[in-house]
């Protein structure tokens, strides 16, 4: 392609709210722009790896056994009505109404399409299983986008979905998709963690996210030395080992404090002992029946609140308390008690629930405090006690496994996930069944898969970049060659141009070739370097056909090759 | 792929509703399933054609200079009121809100969206010409969507849309995208006609609608036997010759009419005259403005209302009138005079507009008729007048062009379009500017370019089948070879169907291996027929690697070869 018939220009310079290397270079390379908010277009240079990046999911996932379908980009409403995800909280779906008011749903992810489809068939265990996917665009109507394309409100989606006759047969196929998943990101660039992680508003009892390692990434999670733990802070356990465990069991004691003593530095200093020695409540309100919660956890720690929503089934419906709730139980900040409080305003029991690091302290202080007094020597189970006790702490570097080993704190972006949902939606959605061997009718056993494409295309422009533009890997670069020609006022110099051009054309090396004539070879240089492709081949007055400048865009050096020999170099 | 894995099963009989052979057949091979009425999933092997159609347009408009690009699917709606199309009659908007009261369209094309884009760089003469083009899904929100792939409510366009200095500029490139689209089709299997259209709700001054031939098609159009002329009904003109050019001029009478002639036809026997010698009167309402509007045409010729509303810039906008709007002027069915009526009820003008052939007659009969009188011997010019003659005719087989020659009438599929835009767009949105050679900001000059990938593929479907099934081209056929083994219990058999998958596969040949064992052979063959492959292999007791019985499925009789013969003719 001839530079000078591409659409879409080189920018000098970023705008002030890109922070992120990939959403500045792509940006400025012209690769993408944006729409409104979160909603992009892709440039022909970002259409190019674009559909490279497609291409090279869809060969791996056939290569699997996957097969690809299409869902229509409007759900009806009635089937996200039969899961109950037509409200779900966290999910953010749009609706749409048509003429005849049918009322749609902009899909975020197809489980409910797919089982939708896959029940018009008649279908028998013989049929099992199979793994069908898509690419489509997907929707979420997120509050805030940023980052480019990182946290997007519209972007395509590779979603694979498995039908099974049972577990076991489902775990081949787990097993099967996580390898698929790690060559796929291996062939784009990518290294890729395995990570347990928290299956959100999609259901199902245990899924991994795929991240790649990257300060930008919004994924916190934890690995051991030995690469044998990876799991998301989302359910992140670890060991709550005994804080005092040599101490008596002490007597309940109500006790004078000063009236300075507020927070859990204040409390420290107060009584010389670490935070772990105090009792700490975490106040949330459900914003659905408007219920109070209070989370007591040791006063180290701190409450995950997707542990929490997920150990209670209120995913997407805690939000934390304002002082008004505070007040509905009788209380404030700074002096809520880890029990008895009042019913709230609205006549509702205020629920008590506790971290499992409870029970790893004796004669805890606090849980009781008023102006001038607070209690101490509470131990769980005999001053008080919680609804149950849940893992539901924020785990932290340095923490223990349960096996001894040290968390080791990592940040990544999330660029693919697997997700188990057995029969989540089989049992919720009618007819979701196929006959089983003893011809009964038996809900399909299922699991779901996801890669964004955009958000893959950032991570990898997040991390192939130096601070002159982005380092395109091979496989996946717009052009594989930035032939770069100058002194096109000289005859001689376009026709060698024009010659190398067609040479590597007639091979079927991809070729952007910078044949613009009003532009100086600094700024052609800065482009290609901007742009990224993986080899700029100069042609000027000073080369020839028998020694043309070629720089691998990763490398420093610059070689006087043949172009013979490059052809080798490229092809290679 | 082998047969057993494959989702999505044939279906012995279609549904009641489906009339068409491409519905029919698409359905019942396992191509499509509906999900919606007008929204359609793709099952693997649909969407294995669908990806070599894709493969194909995408490969033809790169060769044409054509660049990929790909625009949200949400148009914010503010571009949408830049050009007055959000409320654009025949165009059928959805509209979605987001959580911040953003308001978007889903996109039916994408002409604002793309001049958003390219008002986004700073461009001048010198980046002038190019041509972006996108794949993506478009949403009409149809009051009745038929026909399966044929008409629906969402579906996979190829849009492109070219921007340019001036007009002579851009009529290159029409020319090159009306070449560039018969060749697609031509590799697709479809002979095309590019036929001079209504621009309906796109604007512009001229387009072409590229149809392939079919009787269950929407398009009607008119050719003449040298080719020269291939116009679609709604642009179809003609020559008005005069039908009684030797009469006399005689003044206009009221004279006396018996009660029983009502009808054309009733004239026709009463006076015994043909009816070219009466005046008609074809009244509608503008359904914004309530407007009444009289369309006056010679009466053996029928007004067509999309010429009709061209001519008068009212494109969506007007309505056949109902007996209430007849009585809101004074008159009611059949009593409908071509000129004099009262203002209707809300006050406001009737309209008259003749069409061309008023100007054909001496002496008309007719225009205005009461109970027991009519008027006769009105001419046009001395009797009444219009306030405008257009050409509102709807063209016949059998009419002469204006240079005499005849106009046969052909029916047909529109599968592709191509739209001459000029400035319409970029005068309405704001910027839409490039920076000409004299420094003047000059708006940019503009084309589009459609292709319904759906509805091509139906095209093809409802071209290329017999009773039996469908008989895909090879080059977009979902499997090139259906290989059907018989007897599969016999070990040998089993063996020799296995080593014949594996030397077509490796071969890179796409193979669909019929491996079901609980499947009898007539199942298979008709399976294999219905699915339309092009070569069918059998393999069974009777065959041998040197001895394969192969078919084409367009040919009837059957062949035996051995495997490297297949080889050559499936490579060939």
């Amino acid at each position: 392609m001839k530079q000078s018939k591409l659409f879409g220009k080189t920018v000098k310079s970023a705008k002030k709210d890109m922070q992120f290397a990939s959403h500045k270079l792509l940006y400025q390379g012209g690769f993408v722009r944006e729409s409104t908010a979160g909603r992009y277009y892709f440039l022909p240079l970002g259409m190019r790896v674009r559909n490279k990046v497609i291409g090279i999911i869809r060969e791996e996932m056939n290569k699997s056994g996957g097969q690809e379908v299409l869902t229509p980009t409007l759900h009806p409403l009635e089937l996200w009505e039969e899961t109950n995800r037509d409200n779900a909280a966290g999910f953010e779906l749009m609706q749409v109404t048509d003429r005849r008011n049918s009322k749609f749903v902009l899909g975020g992810t197809a489980e409910e399409m797919m089982v939708a489809l896959v029940r018009q068939f008649d279908l028998s265990y013989r049929d099992l299983p199979f793994n069908i996917y898509q690419f489509s665009q997907k929707f979420r109507d997120e509050l805030r986008a940023r980052g480019g394309l990182l946290r997007v409100r519209e972007f395509t989606m590779k979603d694979a979905y498995s039908f099974h006759t049972n577990a076991q047969d489902f775990i081949q196929e787990y097993k099967n998709m996580e390898d698929t998943y790690v060559r796929i990101f291996k062939r784009l660039g990518l290294e890729t963690r395995v990570v347990e992680a928290d299956n959100g508003y999609i259901g199902g009892e245990y899924c991994h996210e795929l991240i790649a390692d990257s300060h930008v990434g919004e994924s916190t999670y934890f690995v051991t030395d030995d690469g044998m733990y990876q799991k998301h802070e989302d359910v992140a356990d670890f060991a709550r080992e005994e804080v005092n465990p040599q101490e008596e069991l002490k007597d309940f004691e109500i006790i004078e404090q000063p009236a300075w003593v507020k927070t859990m530095e204040d409390n420290e200093k107060h009584y010389g002992l670490p935070a772990s020695r105090f009792l700490k409540n975490v106040v949330y309100k459900n914003r659905v029946t408007k219920e109070i919660l209070i989370a007591v956890i040791r006063g180290d720690l701190e409450v995950n609140k997707t542990k929490l929503e997920q150990k209670l089934g209120l995913v997407g419906v805690l939000e934390e308390a304002t002082e008004e709730d505070l007040h509905s139980i009788g209380t404030k900040p700074g002096y809520v008690h880890s029990w008895g409080h009042e019913n709230n305003s609205n006549g509702i029991k205020v629920r008590y629930v506790g971290d499992l690091s409870l029970t790893s302290v004796k004669n805890f202080i606090g849980g009781q405090k008023e102006e001038s007094t607070d209690s101490r020597n509470v131990n769980y189970g005999r001053d008080f006690e919680c609804e149950q006790l849940f893992d539901i702490a924020l785990a932290k570097e340095g923490y223990k496994t349960h096996d001894g080993k040290t968390l080791i704190q990592k940040k990544g972006i999330e660029v693919g996930n697997i997700f188990q949902l057995g029969c989540h939606y089989t049992t919720k959605m009618s007819n979701a069944t196929f006959a089983a061997e003893d011809g009964s009718l038996t809900p399909f056993y299922m699991g779901c898969y996801g890669i964004g494409i955009g958000r893959t295309i950032a991570t990898i422009a997040e991390i192939y970049n130096d601070d002159k533009g982005l380092v395109w890997p091979k496989e996946i670069a717009p052009f594989v060659v930035h032939l770069v020609a100058l002194n096109l006022e000289e005859v001689e110099v376009k026709e060698q141009a024009e010659q190398v051009y067609k040479v590597l054309l007639d091979k079927g090396i991809e070729v952007l070739f910078d044949d613009r004539e009003s532009v100086t070879a600094g700024e052609k240089f800065a482009d290609a370097d901007l742009i990224g492709c993986p080899y700029r081949v100069v042609v000027s007055k000073r080369t020839s056909i028998e020694n043309l400048e070629v720089k691998e865009r990763s490398k420093t050096e610059v070689t006087s090759i043949a172009i013979e020999d490059l052809l080798q170099v490229v092809l290679s």
